[in-house]
């Protein structure tokens, strides 16, 4: 059975452009363009849904058809797949990239029709709610009136727990991976830095760079100091510990010589930068990395308990132990309260030392959990 | 009698100049200058010297006569002065500034006299042994034999170690603050972004900026992030969460304009990572940063244990509960190591949410943790 299922390819990539709308902070943007990717077959009912909003700077690329098992491509094959929790030879899964981002969907590298030059800086705040309605207008537009799941983690998982909030009627059940109603001052703190940097690279040019003269090495900083943020303390002592490298060719995000020997954790993170930097737009990363902290529940609403109230859908929050990032206990929190107003909740802590990145490597866990969901 | 103590003025400034000696790694540094300032009165014996090696950044004012309850200019009022531990009618207490710091010692920013130009990047690496080696150096110049007590936190708790295996029968006891045998791969992680955005700032010029055009926006982001590690995700959490600041005229490190409102943490730390860059020379920061970095007390013994076990002096090591720079784990597991090669050793654990800030702000534990010991 799974063996025939998983001959069949089902992934298909899709680009939705509307008008657009305005948008949270008030502001006009369109027209939008949102891409996709889907695998699995839509039923005639049209219910059976699994809507994956995307991290903060991953792709569409959820599911890898040709290789299922593998971590390269995909970034959430673990869960995703035939004969995986987020079955896709029984569901059909959509995973859009953000409004704001720059795999396909409208963000500040995209053309503004009114100047035929890149948004760039002039690319309007979006936020949380605002790419979560470009995801509730694509399912719309897919004829689609009802999900049977949406579950995201991390930034994923605050555009999950804004869909039960905004959209209590339209989800049955919701995942909230390693994300909470808002960010901790400490979380917040790290991202301004990491957009400070990129904004002091002289290449950024407010924003007006060219494709071919990135604020690379800006970027690539902001991206070492998110992965000490998705790490952890002890897997990064286990992993690397005080080694020093044998092999220090990839250059430094500045592009200067290293002072003394250089460590593989020194190494690890410029090499893991300077991948980032190659493939990820540094405007998209300053928009998206903002909405995320802009992010509160509670904006529109007199009160955290209202907001939650709302929630009509079957729920699951999955912390992890060692995440510095969404702190377990803040998804343990937000879990209880959301229990408390109301909805049908269950929490699930990953015991895992692998910080934040948990949701994307603990495989048999974070399986676990949503065997005991779905 | 306390009184009448505090009304004698003794704070005296120092130089201490001499020719030199090969670093650690192998390159001759000549004349070397050692900035101090001094507390108290040395006895007929000079027995009653305590030595206090510097932090990371700060400068060598440990105590302020003029306002020795304050907390503004000088760094260590809580337990240096008339009346508390590091007793200055007592003892005489010594801070010398660091060899490759900026307030007074030789460091990158000092005339190289074969160029009569700054020595910038091509200042060698320093190591907290060279440094430890020029405070030996100072007090032999001074007359002193033996000193009662070296105290040092962070940093300053490197060079402490480093004074007990070095020069075991200088120094009767070692307070370790907040420091450990060797800094975690997450830590030193945190030091080499901090080193990067310094390098990648346009103005550092790979070490040969002038002082009106220093890049103090990339040494901001570096304190900035340097600053999360020397807090909490608690103490933050309380102090600011997410409250919007209603005084945003600092300008960012990176002099953009921000996205939206500006946070109170955010701007917290745009007003300190301004203030010190201001202050503080950027390629002194990046050799003391790698310094710290490098430091592992084992280094050119055969293991950890034979360095371990040349200690005389009696130890006290203090670990911070909060600590994300040098985990209290980190802490006691050095002390318990240090026990087990044979000296006499007691550690104290600050049960605060101040994280590494807490040796300098915890005033009754760290004097309540220093009288047990003195």
């Amino acid at each position: 059975m799974l063996t025939q299922n998983q001959s069949v390819r089902t992934h298909q990539e899709g680009l939705y452009t509307f008008d657009g709308f305005p948008l949270r902070r008030g502001e006009h943007l369109g027209p939008i363009t949102i891409a996709y990717d889907t695998w699995g077959r839509l039923n005639e009912t049209k219910d059976n849904v699994i809507l994956i909003p995307p991290t903060l700077t991953a792709d569409t690329l959820v599911h890898d058809e040709e290789d299922p098992e593998g971590n390269g491509v995909a970034w959430w094959n673990n869960i995703v797949g035939p004969g995986r929790p987020i079955d896709t030879s029984r569901y059909f899964v959509i995973c859009p990239n953000a409004l704001g981002g720059c795999f396909g969907s409208t963000g500040p590298s995209s053309l503004n029709p009114h100047t035929q030059k890149p948004y760039g800086m002039s690319f309007p705040l979006v936020t949380v709610h605002d790419i979560v309605k470009t995801q509730r207008m694509l399912i719309e537009h897919l004829g689609i009136q009802r999900l049977e799941m949406v579950i995201g983690g991390s930034f994923g998982g605050q555009q999950a727990l804004e869909w039960a909030v905004a959209y209590p009627e339209l989800v049955k059940k919701v995942v909230v991976v390693e994300a909470a109603e808002k960010m901790t001052a400490l979380s917040m703190a790290w991202c301004e830095i990491g957009r400070q940097v990129v904004k002091l690279d002289p290449l950024w040019k407010n924003g007006d760079y060219s494709s071919e003269e990135k604020p690379s090495g800006g970027l690539a900083i902001a991206r070492m100091l998110a992965l000490t943020t998705y790490l952890s303390e002890q897997m990064l002592e286990e992993r690397f510990g005080r080694e020093i490298t044998t092999w220090n060719v990839i250059p430094t995000p500045s592009q200067t010589s290293d002072m003394g020997e250089r460590y593989e954790v020194e190494n690890y993170l410029f090499y893991l930068g300077g991948t980032f930097s190659y493939n990820f737009d540094p405007n998209s990363y300053l928009y998206l990395s903002r909405a995320m902290n802009l992010y509160d529940v509670s904006d529109g609403y007199p009160s955290l308990e209202t907001a939650l109230s709302r929630i009509k859908s079957k729920m699951l929050f999955i912390g992890s132990r060692s995440d510095l990032l969404f702190p377990a206990a803040c998804v343990r929190q937000l879990a209880k309260k959301v229990r408390q107003c109301g909805a049908d909740t269950s929490y699930w802590e990953l015991d895992t030392s692998l910080g934040h990145d948990a949701f994307l490597r603990e495989k048999e866990q974070m399986q676990n959990a949503l065997w005991s969901f779905m």
